[in-house]
């Protein structure tokens, strides 16, 4: 099986793949318990395997909508080539309603919708090379800023990362963990800390088995333990990923990332957000504009699978939050690292 | 059995008992879906019952230790009643050591060995009498806290609790949650949030147990979102427990507490920690001079008892952390409230 996770030409976790003619998805549910691969062969199943978190974080939200609507397009073109650009609309509305916050899904939908328009025949040849490019790139991107980040970073340094926003969120190789990756791969003993991140624990349960897998040693910490390892100095950033970027900097990333951000402000512990550019979303201005998901109250009443609270307590389950731009020192894309992040410098980055 | 976690002359959850001769603890590793009691005959069950949480919380500690006093020295006193005083001092020591963070534990310890020189022939009526005034003491103390508290809270206030500072952390009726009792008694109708508190899940298991019991309807949030919750302004104040205060007002309580505070003063949020003054340590200068305990990563690997954790990984898991004096807006003991505590205000408390 470890096997089958890797992708070919490079040594890194690959979580989304297309063979023989279908869409195959890392079950990220049953990690790292279980690595079990999931074969999609219609959209509907891939939009419900993105609302089910099967395949999370959202660059890889974004390939994974990309093959899609290949997907989509061939069972549309299959049943009536003559419609199927019009039947696809709702295929397409299926996908972007998936999952709300996340930008990457709706950017990567509407990259492979305009394609369509100038496409005669079979469309899938033609969509299925552009989800390719868009999976092909997004790799690329993470190894860039993963390049870009760890620059940033001195050798000796404490690390603490949130959720998961490695290659298991990507399309390989990271966000977040690329930096790590890229630090590490260049011989900085970093001490890497990670959240262990409720309600879904991608910390203890994603971050923590890539980064073995890769053999960077991690240290799991409570949620609620992060402002205190800050106290004891025992680390000097917090590299994160990103869900969705507004046009000002404001960043909307896994509840427990504004805390961190706070935190870290408050100890002089620098903030990184790494992401591409495909996350930064200059139709909303600023996180108020960031739809915020809130998820089923059973992720915070159960734990490991197991009824935990208290029965008749109500929950309050957001599983994004908004870090103001004020608070990012650095936010690293795949067209450069930009201090102190806000509206003018976005704008020059997006070149707008 | 909801009778039998019931004091027998108030409305309250009384974790603690002594009946029939022995002390008797509701096991709090199975709230909230098993009520058992566990009958302690012996001091050494006790300490181990200290260390291993079937009682937790620094004054239910503290009164558990004062009973398992009179247990030893049943013991002692029957086995040679020439020299029980001087075997008991390992008995002592033993339940000192049963957990390093919370000062009640040593606080109650040495009150209950402060009378025992004094005594002549059986020192089990002396002894008794002693751990029931502490009992006593403590509940009365919880009660004139949360009046205190509470005058502090407006009617239609939000506030954010942390792990259980309740009953079942007292010997009835809590600190923080007394706070929320008594206000909730005056007719102000809180909204109340709470934490969940991992590693241990205090706050989904216990707080909100307790505060349904009392029919207070609570949210459950994850421990990374409380920065968010004020953030959306949904809470005025952050109302928590201690297990040891400094004699500066640095406070030592679960893990996670400090972030909170850090969050509340980025947020103009008010910080209060109820404490009865035996949780105040006049021997440690300030928050530096604390233990904080670390337990096992097994509470981290863990959730809901399951292996969630990826295999190989480490972890960092204090269980405590300090948050400093100039964080806390109002510290309430018994003896009265004190706003921004400090050196000199808690020294002329504790009438230094």
């Amino acid at each position: 099986m470890s096997q089958a996770i890797m992708s070919t030409d490079q040594d890194t976790i690959n979580p989304v793949q297309w063979r023989n003619n279908a869409l195959e998805l890392l079950d990220q549910r049953l990690l790292p318990g279980e690595e079990t691969w999931l074969r999609l062969e219609d959209v509907e199943v891939t939009a419900g395997a993105i609302t089910d978190m099967v395949v999370r974080g959202a660059p890889a939200i974004g390939v994974t909508a990309a093959y899609g609507v290949v997907l989509a397009a061939r069972d549309r073109y299959s049943a009536d080539p003559d419609t199927w650009k019009t039947a696809i609309q709702a295929d397409l509305d299926t996908l972007n309603q998936a999952r709300p916050t996340a930008v990457n899904l709706r950017w990567a939908v509407a990259r492979m919708a305009k394609l369509m328009s100038g496409i005669d025949g079979d469309p899938v040849p033609v969509l299925l090379a552009e989800a390719r490019r868009i999976h092909d790139e997004d790799i690329a991107a993470c190894r860039h800023m993963g390049e870009l980040g760890a620059a940033y970073i001195d050798a000796d340094a404490g690390v603490l990362t949130h959720c998961n926003a490695g290659a298991l969120a990507t399309a390989g190789y990271g966000t977040a963990l690329g930096v790590i990756r890229s630090a590490w791969s260049k011989g900085k003993a970093l001490t890497v800390f990670a959240d262990e991140t409720r309600p879904w624990l991608q910390g203890a349960r994603l971050t923590a088995w890539e980064l073995l897998h890769d053999g960077i040693p991690v240290q799991l910490l409570a949620d609620g333990a992060a402002a205190y390892l800050m106290q004891k100095g025992k680390v000097q950033w917090v590299v994160v990923g990103a869900d969705r970027v507004a046009a000002n900097g404001d960043v909307a990333n896994k509840i427990g990332t504004y805390g961190l951000a706070v935190a870290a402000r408050h100890h002089g512990v620098r903030f990184m957000v790494v992401a591409p550019t495909s996350t930064i979303d200059m139709q909303a201005a600023s996180g108020a504009e960031i739809p915020i998901e809130q998820r089923d109250p059973d992720e915070l009443f159960l734990a490991g699978g197991k009824r935990v609270a208290a029965e008749g307590a109500g929950a309050w389950n957001p599983v994004f939050d908004i870090t103001p731009a004020a608070l990012v020192d650095v936010l690293v894309t795949e067209r450069g690292a930009l201090d102190s992040p806000n509206a003018a410098s976005i704008g020059n980055l997006m070149g707008i």
